[in-house]
């Protein structure tokens, strides 16, 4: 019953890459390190370019501050260009001082909140160096234990830190607010859910906008159904892809629950998401104890699957079983392209693009890996401390 | 640490019961029945006017239609006010009829979807009829397989059945959208949580608000969070109240997680919605194996313990120490108020208003228990089904 | 990378059905019927017949007592074996009568425990005149509050009531015992998890067994490490397949998460379950909204589907992965198989084996439906409670 | 209906605090430190004697390998007698160097098993070295991803290394095995719940006993079943105390469900494990952002005050409510003795053992945390990174 889509349709798949995916990640009870991990954002944006070139998939990377800062943004940005690909979204950092150790554009104090404030404004010089559009806030903002502070007050004093942060917007810009279900705060996070995102991107404006990471809700939660919500809202700036079991666990998109995964995209396109510039998907990763370039490369390809899938979908006869009530046969026409092999097509696809077949393969056989692993000695590894 | 409350301050709380719990309920597995069920929407008035004769908390009676259905809504309504209670909110039921099998105001199909809005305009106008303010909306709608209808068709759907419904409210009435993880629809819920409540109502207007059902949320889920952005965002029109260890256990309110209940009307008090005529409490529950009247009647006394705990809070060192970022401190006062013994006081309370300072003592002595099982003979208990 | 499996091992696959799935189920809420619902246990297996038919994979029908009472079971017996099926599992009920309201074998009343073990008897005896080898256990024992009754205590009543079960087994027989999280219980059960059923069935002896139901485990439970640590216990007798998006929501299996599926299959296929008389799969859900007949065709071909791509593993490139620690290859390996389309592979198989190739569509057009609906006019359908 | 506890019966409490503790420690994303804290081992216990000398209730001290490594263990062992504690139970960490990355003692490699397994004989000889009776393992062991390796595989090799440490122990010291749910590893642990634990300690032999930690299982676990079930099965050996939200949040014990602490104490207390020297109460907790040492005195009194609400419930009148299946006498006889302010008596049964009667605010007067910020600089903090 599944349709073949086209070739044009299947092209328009864009997928944003971090350069933190590139670094060394762990848990609080480990990070280990891997030869050839990169040592400064150069160098990861290299790693990333790899990705692209393999697959065809990844023209954009983005950057985090302030891991990635540079003595020269225009510097970075051509460096970008010269490998084949640019720098995505800028990412603010608000949780690695000692300053931010009960908030940041919450905090109780109005001298941290400034500083806070003042770094989205960094982050907004540097959109403007790099020729970036969106700046992309996750607030590890919260508290541990009941009445350690005001909930409320907190509330009001994140609209007002971002407030100010969506008025020095270029009117090209945008706001991309991120919500977390929890951590690293423990008892509540002051963004914890699409509906806070939703209210102060709506009370900040058109150019704000909500971030949907895939590791950030409760178990159970149906997360397709708060894709299609937003999309009907016009609300849903950016996906954050990832994989979890339990948490936020950040593996590898599509490998905890590809089915998941293809009914996000399911609503994505149905819900004209697809294809639009301006409903980003990017993954956010950690790739803890597998290869870095290679695990990055498996998740676009994942991604890559399950559109093709979604795109296979036979929307006429799902449309009649739907208004049937036909519960079994809609269900059927949905399974039935969940079920189909897409990899032969996408080979196909890759071919006619001049793109390597099977680009794990190529990459695998290209001696990159090896390459750096040679290279990249002394200095200290990327990871999130640094 | 602690402060003392004051009696006035103690004396605001008003809780809602509702007619179904002290009819039979239970689960999918098996209902069980007590003697003395009460066989109409009069006997379960009855019943509910004795939590309020031993308690002075809970003056109002929501009502359930059609099952509280009845000929003569003036004689309803003259008969809760002879046993000094009132008839409360009016909630509507579109889950147990064939023609909702698929959805109600979500239903593909544009008979089912008018049927739906048509009991509303009959619960508007019993509404009228028994002089009440609140209708209240909860939707078993939802789809237990995906593909099985349109997510996004069905939002549009609901925000034009709803419209409808709004329309039809006189200016004083107000319309409260309840939303819900999942049960009975097992793949997603059509109003699955607060956001999609919160974006409905704002696309209604200032008369439409949500209701928070205390066990309608994922695993986790920090609900006093919800109900201190509801209340800031002015869109908090009514608590559902009752306690869950798993899923939507419908348990009585305070039994499961007493410190959770605690912060939640913690929230409630510290938003200005404690005493506020337009945040109503309401409780929701299914005594399925305990006795009803003697169920309800520990709930609101449970409610009132939980308040009154809550007034004990220093609020000024609280505020002080959440200043200063002095966790501990604060989270201590917090704590201190929580496990202060407010039952002396509050018996002190209803010795002062001429209630029994034993409500529950009072109640079983009172014989009523007996009276009722000899009396009701016959007919059809009232339940779930009825 | 993924393998042809040979006929012969696809063929092994054998799935009981339950004769409860073909009458009516429904939620708390609502029953909703359907017209040629069975009106007792004959139409039930002749309904399961049909699935067997258009199948192969499904010879025998769990049933259910006293649902499933008949005054004479050799004419039972002889009604499936000309249908071409067997009576499978005995499954016992003790959560329908009012005695039961506070407990069965772990009631807090000796009477209550006596006739609930009384009830296991007669399931064996029903067990002998079918020719029934398994005698299944669930309990709706529990609590739904703190201190309803005591914990220890009821564990204590559990293993007396199964001990004097268990010794009324002939030696051919088993007993097997199945745990759940939640429901109809809420604040514990008496069998919660595996543990539980395993220590009770160690503590029987070697006859008795743990039965997994795949829709009874707290949200993220890793439920292919209970089969692996089951099968290498020597203790895991039966399994009861569903899906669920949320609690016990009893949907068809492979429809919520149909990765984890294939992921138990591994397990089962890896510990040498798979092909096990002693390791027996049961189907155990409710069609509460679509067709009965056709969701169980659906939903043994699901685990069919699940069963081909599981051997299709390339296991023996996979161990070598696992050895080398080469995390990202071994889980290609996995996938590989996983994103197989095995359906024309299995119409092969169906072909040589002289089953219809689409057994749903078979079955859709043989007029059976129309057949039955017209046919049980009158009578009480059959549902969970008669 | 509360009744007095005996100053006998609360004097019995003991709890084991751990080193580490008083370290730094943290999330993922960032490790905040603190004036003061501890450099080295000998600090750590200065640090854990203040608690047990403000509160009489901590006398023994938890230490972890590699994290407390001396070169003199009895030099150690008189340095926390001199301060009036003791050695507590020997932790031991495979998790924190490059071998361990895939896994200790279940690892694919037979070089780093027994390297895990030197590891343990080498805690072994440090027991033996400090007079320390148990053993406790915890195991990061796990994979991140399906099919990264054999879930059966690694269980046998983790039987196979638990023996060779099993046989290591003199015949008074014990084996402790916990369980987690998950984190670090993200897809499986391979002792992810108490049944994993339990058929491995069975299998061990009677000096083999299970670590229950509260922090460790699947969202709303009933955690005091697994104390009543694993003290009725004789193989509780010891728990790890704290509180959490969502996850293994490491938040001090009795602050995020303070009933739920009272019910575990209830199952202890019923059990007959309180007071026992076999079944240990330990804290394990992470004091991120608050004061470690208030901190952990605020953690062992929440435990104290939970174990006199227990020892003040009216267990005759409670097992005669439960025999006659009331269901809300029983509750309240529970309720009633959580309900009940034991602080002053507390504060009683200190004074009369020459304790201090506000433990707390005495530590807080004491210039303790004073003197070790102006003492404790230049070193470095302890933290789990060191």
């Amino acid at each position: 019953m599944a349709i073949a889509p086209s070739q044009e349709q299947l092209a328009k798949l864009r997928i944003e890459v971090a350069s933190w995916a590139y670094g060394n990640s762990g848990t609080r009870f480990r990070v280990f390190g891997t030869p050839g991990t990169p040592r400064d954002p150069f160098e990861k944006i290299a790693d990333a370019a790899q990705v692209h070139a393999a697959t065809g998939l990844a023209p954009t990377v983005a950057i985090h501050i302030p891991w990635d800062r540079v003595d020269d943004y225009d510097a970075l940005r051509r460096h970008a260009e010269d490998l084949g690909v640019a720098v995505g979204t800028v990412n603010s950092n608000t949780f690695q001082e000692e300053d931010y150790k009960f908030g940041s554009l919450t905090h109780p104090d109005a001298r941290v909140r400034r500083k806070a404030v003042d770094h989205h404004l960094e982050c907004i010089d540097i959109m403007r160096a790099t020729g970036v559009r969106d700046l992309k806030i996750w607030l590890a903002d919260g508290t541990n234990y009941p009445g350690q502070d005001s909930i409320r007050a907190r509330q009001d004093r994140l609209a007002e830190g971002l407030a100010a942060i969506y008025a020095a917007l270029d009117a090209d810009q945008r706001l991309l607010l991120e919500y977390k279900f929890f951590e690293p705060a423990f008892y509540h996070t002051d963004v914890p859910d699409w509906g806070t995102s939703f209210a102060h991107t709506v009370a900040l404006g058109e150019q704000a906008k909500v971030v949907l990471d895939t590791g950030h809700h409760a178990p159970g939660t149906n997360i397709e159904f708060i894709v299609a919500q937003l999309l009907r809202l016009g609300k849903l700036g950016a996906f954050d892809l990832n994989s979890r079991f339990y948490a936020d666990d950040d593996l590898i998109v599509g490998l905890a629950d590809p089915f998941q995964l293809f009914r996000i995209m399911h609503e994505l396109v149905a819900g004209g998401g697809y294809g639009d510039p301006d409903v980003q998907l990017v993954l956010d990763q950690c790739h803890n104890i597998e290869a870095k370039i290679p695990g990055q490369i498996r998740s676009v390809l994942n991604v890559q699957e399950a559109v093709a899938k979604v795109l296979s979908i036979d929307t006429e006869a799902l449309a009649a079983a739907q208004r049937d009530c036909d519960v079994l046969l809609a269900n059927d026409i949905l399974m039935d392209a969940y079920s189909t092999d897409v990899r032969p097509m996408l080979a196909e696809l890759r071919a006619a693009r001049g793109l390597p077949e099977d680009p794990m393969r190529h990459f695998l056989a290209s001696g990159y890996l090896e390459r750096i692993a040679d290279e990249r000695v002394g200095g200290a590894q990327a990871s999130w401390g640094a």
